[in-house]
């Protein structure tokens, strides 16, 4: 039985007809324990699978390291006598590479006194970001963009048969697509995209378009920003931080994007049909 | 400006046309900041309302207190020449009531040993709840059930305008809705009906259907379980974990709750059109 989509017998229920007992693929969700230079860090609720990209991603988006050769080493760990449920993982950092604080979500959120606002988890963010604002010359033409989320369900594996999970993927300018990931959750698939932009080199991730199958959250816009993204668009909406902080970020901010149609709501001169000069 | 629902200009694009501007409706979203007998717990990412409801149920999700005399008081903290933001929020515990971890999400999962598996987060949150495992005689209909979401999306104030908030909503076992609560966070619109439940001194919530707009994940389902909910209803799917927490759980879980149909994952005894004995 997959780890990924896991079967469970289940009961279909229609008004009027007797309930039906079948054999159903779920969304597969297990606990990840993340350790780095062996202290325990965060655990996550995600599905199995991309795991090293998962947590490479983390470590992105958590500021902790934004070059592959800062994370040297990343291995399951096997406890003693028991069976290997490869749902801890061990990681080590590059001489030099500053480990988290042992409460990252905390210690995000300390600089903000009396008064929290959004104003000041932008400027958190933003004096975090290993990378300068984008300020390529990114262009993508409405049509080009309108394509993107037709590609994604074609390349998504798990969801046709489950219906319970996000997906998040990189396009080139032209539309291409360069890598796919699904999770329960997701801020997980776009920290396994980032983890696997990452381990591939290619961070800061200039000149490709960031998708996401759901909605646009301030975190997610946050990641993105972390990893140097130039455009994030989404099927659905954005909330008002998310578009706050996409225009403090220089980001391209899409969302509704659907058929021919979509809003963005930051960063619309990346949005056009003239090329890149 | 509401900061419910914010407004922001954004622009409209449609292929083959000229993009237009606009004044468009967003999510609104905030970070909230809760602190228990003077010290900072969680800051958490909400929409704006009923944060009073968020931060009695977050307590009660995360086994902090389970009945309502057991928070003695919630008042918005003042920063000291500042505007107030209304964004941090000050509890204060009853005598007695022992104050969270000052790392709730940590202390969950140190049980847990190398091999974390799914299992041993079962085992975390049913030590945890304060309440017995349902065994209540709740039955509902099939065609009650049906009509639940049609009533949710009904009473969703801001859904309509923005596209971009979740749902969370209390039924009684005719159907009759309790109460509605919204938010970018589907576990912030849970932790606000419980906190609800709470305040008025309904838990723990038996007798009653929890219903989400989204998904089923684990984390959902163990709020459903924290708070005695014999009966969660999903929109949407659910993952594997969600699955086997609600059948150690005594907890039944509907999903894919769409016109007359729908799929039960757990405790399917109590979809039933018979009334209860």
């Amino acid at each position: 039985m997959s780890r990924v989509s896991p079967e469970r017998t289940v009961t279909r229920v229609n008004v009027g007809a007797a309930p039906t007992s079948r054999r159903d693929v779920l969304a597969g969700e297990e606990p990840l324990e993340l350790r780095v230079n062996g202290q325990s860090m965060a655990v996550t609720m995600r599905t199995p699978g991309a795991d090293f990209d998962l947590a490479a991603g983390f470590l992105v988006s958590e500021g902790v390291i934004s070059a592959r050769d800062e994370l040297t080493a990343m291995r399951y760990c096997v406890g003693e006598g028991e069976v290997n449920q490869y749902n801890v993982l061990d990681l080590r950092l590059a001489a030099g590479v500053t480990p988290p604080s042992s409460d990252v979500a905390r210690s995000f959120f300390t600089t903000s006194s009396c008064g929290l606002c959004g104003k000041a988890s932008i400027d958190a963010v933003r004096t975090r970001s290993h990378f300068e604002a984008p300020t390529d010359t990114l262009r993508v033409s409405p049509a080009t963009l309108s394509g993107l989320p037709d590609r994604l369900r074609a390349a998504q594996e798990v969801f046709e048969r489950t219906g319970g999970l996000h997906a998040a993927a990189l396009f080139d300018p032209s539309g291409d697509l360069l890598v796919v990931r699904e999770d329960v959750g997701r801020h997980n698939a776009v920290d396994k995209v980032v983890g696997w932009a990452l381990r591939e080199g290619r961070l800061p991730l200039r000149e490709v378009i960031l998708l996401v199958s759901g909605r646009a959250s301030f975190e997610l816009v946050q990641k993105a920003v972390m990893a140097g993204v130039p455009m994030l668009c989404a099927v659905s909406a954005p909330s008002s931080l998310a578009v706050d902080l996409a225009r403090e970020s220089a980001l391209t901010l899409v969302g509704f994007l659907r058929g021919p149609s979509m809003v963005v709501y930051a960063g619309a001169e990346r949005v056009s049909d003239d090329e890149a000069s």
